[in-house]
C-alpha cells in the first residue's frame, strides 16, 4: 500500500528527471547556430546545407520526447522510490544528460564517408543503446524490489522483461549498423523512437 | 469525470512543458554576447548597433511568455491527458525549443537589405507558424476525444476552432510578409503576442 | 476566500517563475571559461587576474536568489493569479533572464578606467531597477485587484508600497552612481541584495 | 507540529533548488564539444585523447547526482524552512551552479604535469570542500532551529554532526592531495562521491 510518504518520494524523484529531461532536450537548440556568411552568398541554400543539424536535432527530440513519455508511463506504475532506484534512475539521466554531445557529433559526420562517419553513429548509437540498458535495469529493479504498484503475474513480468530486453539488443544492432551506413542509422533510430513511441510496454491497462 | 490519476497525468504534462517553456526563455539570453571592442572603442554606440539582437530578444520572449499563458489556460481546461495529447504537445514544444536557433537568425539578418533578410524573417514566421499549428491541433484533439474538462456547445467548439483558425493563418501570413519587410515583420509578430496576450480563446469564464 | 482552482493557479505561475529564477541562476556560469594558457604560462595569476569574472557571479548569484526569496515571500501572500498579474510576471521575468548579458558586460568592462566601465555599470544597474519597479508593480496590483489573502489596513498598503518604492529609488540612484566608479557600483548592488535578504517587506508575521 | 503552509514552504524551496540541481548537472555536457578535425584526421584516437573531459563529466555528474540524493534525504526530514535555511540553502546552491567552470578547468589541466594540472585539481576540490562546508552548515542550523521533524536525542544529534564534519574534513584533505597528483584526486572524489551515494548520515530508519 502506498502512504503519503512513499509518493512524495517518487514525486521528488519524478519531478528532478522531468527537469533534467526538459533541460536536456531545450539544450540541443544549442548545437544549431546561424551560420556566418560571406559577402554576398546566399543563406537559403547554407541552411539547407545544414540538413544534418536539423535532421540530428529533430531525431534526438524525438527521442527525449518519448524517453520521457515512457519514463513517465514507468513511473506511474511505481509506488515506492529506494536508494537503488534513485541510482538506477541517475544512471539513465547520465546517457539523457550526455546525448547532446553524441548529437552534435553525429551531425558534425554524417555526411562523412570516411570511418569517422561510422565512428560517430556508432558513438551516437552506443549513447542510446546505454539508455535502453538502464531503462531495462529500472524495470528489473523495481519488479525484484516489488516497488510496483500493481500485482503482475509471473507471466506478465516476463513478458514485460522480454520486451525491455528486445528493445536493447535492436538498439544494440544499430551500433552495429552504423558501420553500414550513418544516414540510415539516423533514420532507423527515429522511427525506432516513434514505434516506442506507440507501442510501449504495458503492463495494465490505462491512458497512458 | 476527472479522478486523482488523471489529474496527475495532466500536471506532470504541464510540469514538463512548463520546464521546457522556462528553459526555452531563459535559453535566449545566450544569444547576447559582450561585444569585443577594439582599443579605444566607444561601448555605447557598439551597444546601440546591437539593437536587432535586443529586438529579436524581446519579441521572442513576448511570443515564448504569452504561448506559456495560453499553454496554461488551454490545459486549465483539460482533465485527462492520453498519449496522443502527449505527442502532439511534443510538437509543440518541439518548435517552443528550436525558437532561440530562428530568433538568433533573425537578428543577425534583419538589417540585411538582401534576400537573406528575408529568408531569415521568413523561417522565424515559420517557425511561429508550425507552434500555431501545434497548439490548433491540440485544440482540436482534446475537443474530438472530449477530453475538456466542461461541456461545450456545437456552437461553441464551432467558434473556438475558429478562431485558433484564424490565428494560424495570420500567422501564415506573416511568412508572405516576411519577403516585404522583416523589421515590419518583427513589429507585427511582436504585436500580434500582445494581442493574444490579452484575447485569447475562451471558452468559459475564469480568472485565467 | 481562496478555492482549489485559484490556488492551482498561483501554483503553477510560481513553479514556472522558479524554473525561470533556477536557470537564470545556473546560467550565469556560463560566462566563467577556462582561460586558455600559453606555454609555460601559470594557471594561478591568471584566475587571479579574472576577478572581476568572480566577482560579477556572485553579485549576479546573490541578486537573483535573493529576488526569488523575496519573489517567493510576495507569491506566498496572493491567493490569485489573473491574466494581469501574469503579464506582471512575465515583465519580472524578463529583467530576470536578461540578467546574464549585463553581468557579463560589467565583468569584462569592470577595470575599465575609460567611460566604458560607466557605462557597463549603468547598463547592469539599470536593469537591477528596472526588476525592482516590475517588483513595485506587482505588488501594487495585487494589493488594488484584492488578490492577497489577509487583509491590510490603509496604514498597512501605504507603508508596503512607499517600502517598495524606497527600494527602486535606491536601485535608481545605483545608475547615476555607475558613473562615479563601477567597482563600488558592484559593492553596494551586492550590498543591497543581502540587505533586502534580511529586511524584506513583511504585511504579516511568518517564517518567510 | 508541521502545518500545511510549512509544508508548502519547504516544498517550493525543495523545487527550487531540484531545479537548480537538474539545470547544473545538464549543463556539464556544454564542456563536451565534437572535435574540430583536420582534413584525413581519425576521429576515434580523437576522442580517445579527450578522455579528461569525459572522466571529468562523470565524476562531476556522479557527485552532483549524490549531492541531489543527500539534499533530498536531507530535507525530507526537515518540516519548516525559516529565511536562515533559504539563505544556507542558496550557499550551498552557489557551489552547485559554480561546479561547471572547475569542471572544465580540471579537465583542461588533468593531463598538465606543471603545476597548473596541480592548482586545477585544488580548484575542484576546493568547491567540492566549500559544498560539503555548506551542508553540513545545513545540518547544524536545522538542528539548532528545531527545524527537523523528528526527536533525536542529545547522542544522535552529536553523532550526525561529526559525520558531516568527518565529510568535511576528508574533502579538504583533497585539496591537500591536489599538489600530489590530480589524477589521483579525480579518482578520490568519484569514489568519495560513491561512498556518500550509499552511506549518508542516517538519524532514522526509512527508504531513502
Amino acid at each position: 500500500m502506498s502512504t503519503q510518504s512513499d509518493l512524495a518520494e517518487t514525486n521528488r524523484l519524478e519531478a528532478f528527471s522531468d527537469g533534467v529531461f526538459a533541460i536536456a532536450i531545450t539544450l540541443l537548440v544549442l548545437e544549431l547556430h546561424a551560420p556566418k556568411l560571406e559577402e554576398g552568398q546566399r543563406l537559403w541554400p547554407v541552411l539547407l546545407d545544414e540538413w544534418p543539424q536539423f535532421a540530428a536535432y529533430l531525431a534526438s527530440f524525438a527521442i527525449l520526447g518519448i524517453m520521457w513519455v515512457n519514463h513517465h508511463s514507468m513511473f506511474r506504475q511505481i509506488q515506492r522510490a529506494d536508494r537503488g532506484l534513485m541510482f538506477l534512475n541517475l544512471l539513465l539521466l547520465l546517457w539523457v544528460t550526455l546525448l547532446p554531445f553524441p548529437t552534435s557529433l553525429f551531425a558534425e559526420h554524417l555526411e562523412d564517408r570516411t570511418s569517422n562517419g561510422h565512428v560517430a553513429a556508432a558513438v551516437y548509437s552506443a549513447t542510446l543503446t546505454l539508455a535502453a540498458i538502464a531503462f531495462s535495469l529500472i524495470w528489473w529493479y523495481v519488479l525484484r524490489h516489488h516497488l510496483v504498484e500493481h500485482t503482475m503475474s509471473k507471466g506478465e513480468i516476463r513478458k514485460s522483461l522480454l520486451r525491455y530486453s528486445v528493445g536493447t539488443v535492436i538498439y544494440a544492432a544499430t551500433i552495429g549498423f552504423s558501420f553500414v551506413s550513418p544516414q540510415l542509422t539516423l533514420v532507423i533510430v527515429f522511427l525506432l523512437a516513434l514505434y516506442y513511441g506507440f507501442e510501449q510496454v504495458r503492463t495494465r491497462g490505462g491512458t497512458a
